[in-house]
């Protein structure tokens, strides 16, 4: 008998899910558009048949052993997903309640964030490592803080909300009610931003000035042209980052920081920038110690993988 | 047999020893100066004569099994003291190799926070916490952060050090370089400094404007007489730490943050702001969740007791 486990994303838009084994091998996958179930129940049930459809084509001598969910505002000790802004759902969630008892395996949740760094320590560049930051890179900014080996949750579950950190207590608004929080400078709503102050300011044309409606990708096309704003804009987004990692590494001491997802796949962009600023303002006793890389489960079903590594862990704990 | 251990707290002008059993209890204890010694051998041999001395005092049946030692820039990892501003003796130290040929016990090494940080779960008043931080006011800023019920040293054994986190980027010169680093206004130097500054800018009296050399017990003496000044500089203070702990709050999420040693003994004045302005620019799904407290273990011994604890939990756990 091998044993397989289920890997959730829950995503605002879309949710995806994959059948995997311990290897990180995918089985199976598919998804389904969450934004159009009114309700979690009536989601669950569409999610559910949709399951068991792609269950159907696993040899007979494979058990699920569990399922791994990443879900916004996902609480790990609770198993409830609270007020998440980005879904349809109101309120608290009972969510890993509910997958177990309709699945009759254990269930277990976290937020996305902490679902990729556990994927990067089972299956990415985070193998051998025990002290890390994964850093995901999306609407928002969201990061998974890995301290001797053990995500950290902290007390009530909610650790990591590296994205709300304050850059500047009078900046930009932020979704959480308060100003200036890290995200809203260093993520795709945050560089959109960025773009268009920089062009309401600039006094020369851009590859952007033309474009309505600016998006993140737009503005790493424009830097890769060699378009001068578009390029500030990255060194600008960049710097933020990089010293505000110059704080958490005072505090965490971590190996290394993986950027993930969005922002990262525009390279040297924003690697060279954050690199370059975290060190230039690191204390003394942890420079040229801490590696800013790239995730290495950059691929298309990196987000089901990680989640499906939050289980293996209760799994093999148990 | 009973066990018992030693505690050392190394400091710049002192090192205080002692010998306590698990409970907490001192048996014996005595100082020596740090400072009237030019190389750490020196120091050591002095320092061993001392502590043997301090041990003829014991029962029979008693049995030293390991020494914990809290010391400036001390490494968990490798046991060593290395590049300690405030100590005589340069470079790398390797304090628990020494410790351990000589007295052929374990010896374990940590920086004086992190050892408050333990004294404080194993005898103050996280006793029954598993994510906890404990911030020391002295002349600088140290902090001990526990996560999931562990110390958290990170991949080098340097994390931790909230002191050095960056309030302003252009703020004032740091002993490590740097500017603008939260201890350069939180602890009894940046207090001071503070004061100074008010005072020079200040047009009405203040029972500081006519003391030389203010020191931070100065300042707690005039804003404990309603000194409008003195009570405007804990205000600034207090603002600033509350501040930089929403931050903390939002990537460690504690159930409480300690304030031991120095400061903190202000009482009110000082954990009062700190209290209001962490409230005030917290995360919403932190707020009314985190205590700001008084160290339970404020004595005499604290910083000993504190070393001591570190030893326990290796000696507990092989």
């Amino acid at each position: 008998m091998k044993k397989l486990v289920i890997g959730i994303d829950i995503g605002g838009t879309n949710t995806e899910f994959g059948i995997f084994d311990k290897a990180g091998k995918c089985y199976a996958k598919n998804k389904i558009n969450t934004a159009e179930y009114a309700t979690f129940d009536i989601f669950f049930n569409k999610l559910k048949s949709e399951i068991q459809i792609i269950a159907r084509s696993l040899a007979f001598d494979n058990k699920i052993a569990g399922i791994g969910i990443g879900a916004p505002n996902g609480n790990y000790y609770k198993g409830t997903i609270e007020f998440a802004t980005n879904l349809r759902w109101q309120g608290v969630i009972n969510v890993t309640k509910k997958f177990e008892s309709e699945f009759n395996v254990p269930a277990v949740l976290s937020n996305d964030a902490n679902a990729a760094a556990y994927g990067e320590m089972l299956y990415g560049g985070a193998r051998n490592m025990k002290n890390f930051i994964v850093i995901t890179l999306g609407t928002g900014l969201g990061s998974g803080i890995v301290v001797d080996g053990r995500l950290m949750f902290g007390h009530d579950g909610f650790a990591g909300e590296l994205g709300h950190t304050i850059v500047d207590l009078n900046g930009r608004k932020c979704g959480c009610g308060r100003n200036g929080c890290l995200e809203t400078y260093v993520s795709a709503t945050g560089i959109k931003k960025t773009a268009i102050e920089f062009l309401e300011k600039s006094k020369t044309t851009s590859i952007l000035s033309n474009i309505k409606n600016i998006s993140a990708k737009d503005i790493d096309y424009a830097a890769k042209k060699g378009d001068d704003l578009a390029m500030r804009v990255f060194e600008y987004t960049g710097k933020i980052l990089g010293i505000k990692l110059s704080d958490i590494v005072a505090i965490t001491s971590p190996e290394a920081i993986f950027l993930y997802g969005g922002l990262s796949n525009a390279g040297q962009l924003i690697f060279k920038p954050v690199k370059y600023w975290m060190e230039h303002y690191l204390l003394n006793i942890f420079k040229n110690k801490v590696n800013i890389l790239p995730s290495q489960i950059n691929d298309s079903n990196a987000a089901i993988l990680g989640a499906a590594a939050l289980i293996w862990d209760k799994i093999d704990k148990s």
